[in-house]
């Protein structure tokens, strides 16, 4: 596929999710085994400290897991989460977080990949904030 | 702590999460060492095959594991996860998602949980549909 | 399977590995959906501080909960570990380990298990001191 | 510390193992946030397939990350792992097992760590076979 083709048949997954669409997921880059997403800090993805919440980490973490690995899955298929860990390694409030996801190794069936989740604060310094580590499968999709 | 005083402690810091009241989470039960939650089915916890969202299965087993060990954590402090793993058994759309948290050992300042995340369709039948393992921290409360 | 007959199948797989007959693992159960292993404590077992090493730990969760997986399997299968997590709550010397590893849902490739480690001390004193869950694949068998 | 002085500590705990003798692991390199061991194949390290024990594998990527975490512990301390999580990603008989465990985060107390485990044949060819994720923490040095 083109990286044309590979972008837009990320983009057609990702915008059909009401849950990445509610809490304001941006998709910034798909392209062949790789997925970057956005995130901004608001009220809604935060926790009762007023920190991003790691509910929303890990599930930064699993849609760039998950779209890295449709970018290689074959046609018509899309991709379900097996199972994944995730390490928290600081806690934010305010600016916006990345979550880069990548595929070590694919497979017709199971594909291992990982996530580096980063917080970016208003003045564009970055910090590694999370890193995961998740097993995907392809399914039959069920829409067109 | 009396039962109810620990439910209250759960329910102030539960009540402060932006994302939690989003997405609708429901605190049902917290007792020592236990933590319950629901969320029924809405489009906003959907994924792109209009099923519950991996992430949002994350969150709740997280939720509850976080909450059952603030039932036991010393008084004036928070919880924070360090890391946590979840294995996905079965998707579902519609009926609700019930998460129970559970203190498997518990420590000063690092504590080790498990969550069972059932799934309750419309006809009242419960399926386990992940599974989760956590270790949490406290941490220092920054509200009051 | 009869009773016997799978027990038999996880002892000529079980009797076959290097490793578990160095280390001393013994198999103590073996039947639909479960199995126990017993591990003596030793030298060989030790880490630097005298305790019980955490691989041994993870050797005996993962061994468990692969043979639990392999009483489910289809025959002339055996069975790989996808990937597995562990936390461990307590070290020990002395005495002996117990692990039991349990399938939480088979299915007919892939399998997700969970394994509970006990330390049982010289009196009989028996403490959980590791959880952990697993992915497990069936895969061709290539010994006779 | 010197190069020579975080080597020799980690050298100090790495024989004092019964386990890492037994098999036959191999310090490689140890400096500040990171530790190498090798391990050549034997059928002490095989499973039944007589292929290297995942148990091995495991313990090859905890020993790793477990010694690049003492490289940066406060003096007079060792290293217990908390929990860690592997993805197995290839089976391999013969040659040798190379670990590479990094500090992804240091701190007083909690260390978040990642192994990268090589398989390498008799020709020298390299490939990745697991990839972990672990908790570490430092704890009191019970020997001198």
């Amino acid at each position: 596929m083109t990286h044309n083709a590979i972008f837009n048949r990320i983009h057609q997954s990702f915008s059909r999710s009401g849950l990445l669409s509610v809490l304001g997921f941006q998709l910034v880059r798909a392209e062949k085994g790789i997925c970057e997403v956005a995130l901004p800090y608001s009220h809604k993805v935060a926790n009762q400290q007023e920190l991003f919440h790691g509910g929303v980490i890990s599930t930064l973490s699993d849609t760039t897991a998950g779209y890295a690995s449709l970018t290689v899955a074959p046609e018509g298929m899309e991709v379900a989460t097996v199972e994944f860990k995730i390490n928290f390694l600081s806690n934010h409030k305010g600016g916006e977080l990345r979550s880069v996801g990548k595929v070590i190794k694919g497979g017709k069936r199971l594909m291992i990949t990982s996530s580096e989740i980063f917080h970016v604060d208003d003045e564009g310094k970055s910090t590694l904030c999370a890193v995961a580590q998740q097993t995907m499968m392809a399914i039959p999709k069920n829409y067109s």
